[in-house]
């Protein structure tokens, strides 16, 4: 293949390390300039290609592209869209291929989760469907850890980090106070389907260190009784105890606890607040006194906690799926692939995207507990690597992070416009 | 004064660094053998010394006491309980009075905020009032930063850096995000009357990297058009806005945001879910999407981040009080002077513990700007160093800090029981 230039974009929630993948991607490519032109970065994702708004990484220094892989979020911008199939948007495809064309683009790739596989998947057959040819290559990322065939995910290690910490932080907290005020703290974490967020809280409890803990799956239908029991148990014989709820724990009707149930002092109901719920519960049932947090954006935006293992991984596979593109591999992911646990070794091996697409990759059954309200060995075992090592970003007199900010030279406009329906 | 053993308690709501102060105690006390034999620590604050709880710290190894230098929480236990006046409850100040003299008890160190030192001030008066001469000093502890006569106060540093920096990054996932999802993202924090954590997030905006943040302070009265507007405004110009409320914003008409109906157990209310309330009001009458979050017991928890100012000033006020207490210093406290902003130097100074009991710092008018929304050029100023350096903790390698935890060996019990009203 004739040198050519590379579009790179980022999709979906954005986490503490996918950057780091950027910084992966661009510096290799740069490694590469017998092969790649340009890094074209999309700005908001996939819509940067649509609209025709890409980011010359070129303009960059290398000093900032180095400081991306210490920075949080998505720098180029991320975007909720996803892709119809070719036969439901024709138009949006031809105008992909305009605007690759016009900035003669050969290579594609796509820094995502499930939905973003499948974009990234329709692409790479535009070549055959519509003649235009190009090497799409997923860059996998997503703080849920759902994706199938990768052994983990370029973002969970960080979020799982930091859960872990604030659960073992906030317990030692409430510990402190039981004895004449909070009894129980229930902490909200993200993780609609799967429960490997969740499950991360239960790594604050330690052979060495025993801190009850009940863990709210998403995977497991919630059972107010049972749940209840065992607060209630682990209050009794430690004085305290401490709940990680994930946001997608519903009742066996199906409906979410956070759609449920409290209203705020003007009868508003309060979404997205499963903690509350839980936490309100365990009041007007056994009359503990509670505090509850939730997470949210703090927990994969927390770069300042971010997990070492996370980081290397994020930057590997975004450092693969450049050199798989230039050997011409088409339809790939850069997947991670455990080799040993103690010590812990993984190595990255080439995926077929085909098996990624769509799949949604839930906790094993055999790594939740029997009585549904923890992890098992082999969970821990399988999620402490993925924790393991700090890799602190640098700090300003100011006491923050130094995080970089791009320049964002957009590359001049050549087509049309082109509105995104 | 032949030599004696000295009381240490824990009380109120606990931080990253009080620990940081007992080490600071404990440490100190053990260089001074001369005059102050053991350290006696009450497990659960002052009610272990009513009920004779007493954890002998002379049994915890050197490694261990220096642990709690970097974990946080209270390692002994701390408890929301005031002391009525000797008028109101004498039968409480005789049985302080058995349990001192059972166990040869003359100092008194209690470190807490407003209530603390309220509760401290009247131990110190036993000695004229009930003839147990005690020297009792007061070591400033909360995250809430209203003591007064101090510049600042230990452990609100940490939270401070902890609130800066999660706005830091919870604002770069939603610049990421809010093309096409997420614009407004709300943090919920503490601070009942006082706004200074929720002034910290306010950093997260340098004149290097400008950030769109409204920051919405219990100082300030509540005036939703206004404050709709201005986050309309942020969003229109940036794409898209961050809330920093604190807990303790209430309506005009005095009510809380957040009002759940609980109270604790010196009568406050309890709060927790001004965030929700918030949001759904940006969603109702702006029609911005929104994610928020509630930092709750994490961001007093936060050691993993704490800051090395805050962790060096919790350990010199714990040493300070130790010394002032062996020169025969009662009723004091020791409160930290600024002496320079530029660079950033301090130093410890005594103050009279009547001053201290009590009063609530409030944030000075002109530390809030004009419009009530932002922090001035002179709070940054004040702020900034507080945030500063940071003071990692160990790590295992399980990827979890190591945290220490006591043996907590009682001392024996020598007196007859007592039940506490």
């Amino acid at each position: 293949m004739s040198k050519m230039n590379a579009f790179y974009a980022q999709s979906g929630g954005v986490t503490a390390v996918i950057n780091a993948s950027a910084c992966g991607v661009i510096e290799t490519a740069r490694k590469h300039k017998d092969k790649i032109g340009k890094v074209y970065a999309g700005a908001s994702g996939i819509i940067g290609a649509l609209t025709e708004e890409l980011i010359d990484t070129s303009k960059e220094t290398k000093t900032t592209i180095a400081g991306l892989r210490s920075t949080p979020s998505g720098a180029f911008g991320s975007c909720r869209f996803k892709l119809k199939s070719l036969e439901d948007n024709k138009a949006e495809y031809e105008r992909l291929i305009e605007v690759f064309k016009a900035h003669n683009i050969g290579y594609f790739f796509y820094n995502g989760g499930g939905d973003s596989a499948d974009t990234c998947l329709k692409i790479s057959q535009i070549g055959k469907k519509m003649g235009y040819p190009i090497t799409a290559v997923h860059v996998p990322k997503t703080v849920d850890n759902d994706l199938p065939i990768t052994d983990n995910c370029p973002g969970f290690g960080s979020v799982a980090k930091y859960i872990a910490i604030s659960t073992l932080e906030a317990s030692y907290d409430v510990a402190s106070m039981c004895k004449t005020s909070t009894k129980v703290f229930v902490l909200e974490v993200m993780g609609r389907h799967a429960g490997w967020i969740a499950a991360a809280g239960a790594l604050a409890s330690t052979d060495d260190h025993e801190i009850p803990i009940v863990v709210l799956f998403p995977e497991v239908k919630f059972n107010q009784g049972k749940f209840l029991k065992n607060v209630n148990a682990k209050v009794k014989k430690f004085g305290y105890c401490t709940v990680v709820v994930s946001e997608g724990v519903a009742w066996p009707n199906g409906k979410f606890l956070a759609e449920t149930g409290l209203k705020d002092a003007f009868g508003h109901s309060q979404l997205g607040g499963a903690a509350p719920v839980v936490a309100e519960m365990i009041q007007a049932k056994l009359g503990h006194k509670y505090h509850w947090g939730v997470a949210d954006y703090m927990q994969r935006a927390a770069r300042h906690i971010a997990s070492k293992s996370d980081v290397d991984q994020a930057y590997a596979t975004g450092k693969a799926a450049v050199e798989y593109a230039i050997k011409g591999h088409n339809s790939v992911m850069p997947a991670i692939k455990r080799i040993s646990n103690k010590p812990y070794r993984w190595k990255i091996e080439m995926a077929p995207l085909s098996k990624v697409a769509n799949v949604e990759k839930m906790m094993p059954k055999n790594f939740i507990s029997a009585d549904g309200f923890s992890i098992t060995k082999k969970c821990r075992e399988y999620l402490e690597p993925l924790i393991r090592g700090e890799d602190y970003p640098a700090y300003g007199k100011n006491g923050l992070p130094k995080y970089v900010q791009l320049k964002r030279v957009m590359v001049k406009k050549k087509c049309p416009n082109f509105k995104i329906k």
